[in-house]
């Protein structure tokens, strides 16, 4: 194939398959709901969003309405973490390596960011209790089903241990989870939220399984901590954008969620299947963690290539690949590459993969 | 009447009138986009907003398109420029009273907030001159036409006078212009951004004009400052919400947006006229400003009555009034009460001013 002509193919952003998205079913719930509810959803509104979705929600966590927060997206969520929770200087903890985004806006609200290593079943909790014996963070993010980037479920196990740490040390997970949903085999394990309920702000979304172009995401809080969050979320934006969750109501409360995740999932699940055949056909030498479900498979290269030279002429070989060092709050992820499959058919992501081995093969020192 | 049934009548936000809202236009255009563009706007997109809708204000402003950031709202806009162009510690200056929610986004990013006293015609600007012998400010946050909540709109004359002290003591301007497009008499003046496009950050939304509960706001960015801002929306949401931004650009693109700001003028020049009228018939010692348009009449209220305690027992007397401490950075404005006027039908709006009077009657100190 001629370089020039090549399609590249995108290992870039975790985005749905675009022949995912149910937009037919979206166009019945906008037309349904802005019939209804035009003078609602297009008029000002309660600050915490759409209250039908937000009891929705609050039936389906079985939390009171108050717990519930609607926004733009789960990701300005951390941003909300960061201001109400952390003041500059202070610590906060996630996983090593993290979802780029998260890192960047706890940066950004002046916390020292420390990064707790990943095992293929959660972080390493003997690194968590040695770090907890010099520094107590503030908050604890983690993504424990199906991580981005790495595909890592953390256990039942070590979800207990870190609820009994996050107890006996006093500080607050954050379990950021839009992938749970998605899983493919294998059997899930209880979230942070449902061990310890007071101590969890649960985040979510329906960007996975649903549209990301609608920005729904969601918070389930402690009570304690809700109206903080509230008036906080009012005083950034008044109030969330109103159709689009009106739209999203309309579509959970037609029953349209479930069918519609047993559909993502019998799409996605032979693309997971086939990045790891074509991972454990081609890629010699690097190592990488078996996710059940999710957006992610990650690989860490050997340290005999030179993983940012290989990120920067990703192109040439007719693949994109999003910077490594973004993953790891320290920025040493040269040779961490993360390798989103859903948007990409079986094919693609054999023919993705057959490129990316000889990129590798191009770039060792 | 007997109070216990008596309706309150709403002089609290600054709400489009229901009727105002064109539902079935927006359906149309929903229609169209969802069907036509559904595969883009339910997807992830671009980090500033849906492309054509910044396409077509770039044309209406005369400005490139990457100076165009969108946004879910366009207070949020406020957070966004204390976070990136005021250090705590920074002096801010507004005009006095200002919008209580610009005033809370510049309080919470750390801000000195100095008032600059409003007059008929703009801010003072000898108190302005010589507030900046002391200090510079970072930003000098305005909202020159139909003022929130004054209802003031600042002269030709000072609004240049504005530009030039801007650029001799180098500070920037922040423009805030959601009314500026309902103007139901008399001429408009040049925006502060003409004047001076590259110390000005021009702030406008569709929400007064078409539908608040879509948070469709926009900033028009000095070129200069426009990267930091587009990337510090990215770094906050991803990307604003796109179904909604598809709609309002499938608005603006059909021509339907001219036509509805004339349908709004005629639909609230009575109701500006109606609180006029009913202002000065009834509510004798107190002063207020008679703005050409807008949504709002705010009127100050002589000494001698405990407008605090007025605040407090409104509903006793049938209507409901906004804090008027939360305009003024000092929190000294006990006596001041804005009036929204658009939401209320004149005969509303009559009977509102007639309660409002026994209310004032009932508070004399």
């Amino acid at each position: 194939m001629n370089q020039e002509s090549m399609k590249p193919i995108l290992f870039t952003r975790g985005n749905p398959a675009e022949e995912a998205l149910p937009i037919a079913e979206i166009i019945d719930c906008a037309n349904t709901v802005f019939q209804r509810d035009g003078k609602i959803v297009f008029q000002y509104g309660h600050y915490s969003g759409y209250s039908p979705l937000r009891e929705w929600l609050a039936r389906r966590y079985d939390v009171k309405v108050e717990q519930v927060l609607l926004g733009n997206g789960s990701m300005e969520f951390f941003t909300f973490v960061g201001s109400l929770m952390v003041k500059p200087g202070d610590t906060v903890f996630l996983e090593r390596p993290s979802y780029d985004r998260a890192i960047t806006a706890m940066k950004r609200a002046g916390a020292r960011v420390v990064g707790i290593p990943l095992k293929k079943d959660g972080v390493d909790i003997d690194r968590l209790k040695a770090e907890l014996t010099t520094s107590t963070p503030k908050v604890f993010y983690l993504i424990p089903d199906f991580q981005n980037p790495s595909g890592v479920t953390t256990s039942s196990e070590k979800r207990k241990e870190l609820v009994r740490l996050a107890e006996e040390y006093g500080f607050y997970l954050v379990e950021d989870a839009p992938y749970r949903l998605l899983r493919y085999r294998g059997q899930e394990a209880p979230t942070l939220r449902d061990l310890l309920p007071d101590r969890v702000i649960h985040i979510s979304s329906f960007s996975k399984t649903l549209s990301p172009g609608m920005r729904i995401g969601y918070m389930i809080l402690p009570l304690t901590l809700a109206p903080s969050f509230h008036k906080w979320s009012e005083d950034t934006y008044i109030h969330p954008v109103l159709p689009t969750e009106g739209i999203v109501n309309e579509y959970c409360r037609k029953g349209l969620l479930e069918p519609n995740i047993e559909k993502l999932k019998n799409l996605y699940r032979p693309r997971l299947d086939a990045i790891l055949n074509a991972l454990r056909q081609h890629l010699m030498g690097a190592t990488w963690i078996e996710p059940e479900g999710g957006f992610f498979v990650s690989v860490t290269l050997p340290e005999a290539i030179d993983g940012h030279a290989l990120w920067k002429n990703a192109r040439d070989f007719g693949i994109v690949l999003t910077d490594g060092r973004g993953f790891f709050p320290d920025g040493k992820g040269e040779n961490f590459i993360r390798l989103p499959f859903c948007a990409l058919k079986p094919d693609e992501i054999e023919e993705g993969i057959r490129r990316l081995t000889k990129a590798i093969d191009a770039h060792r020192k």
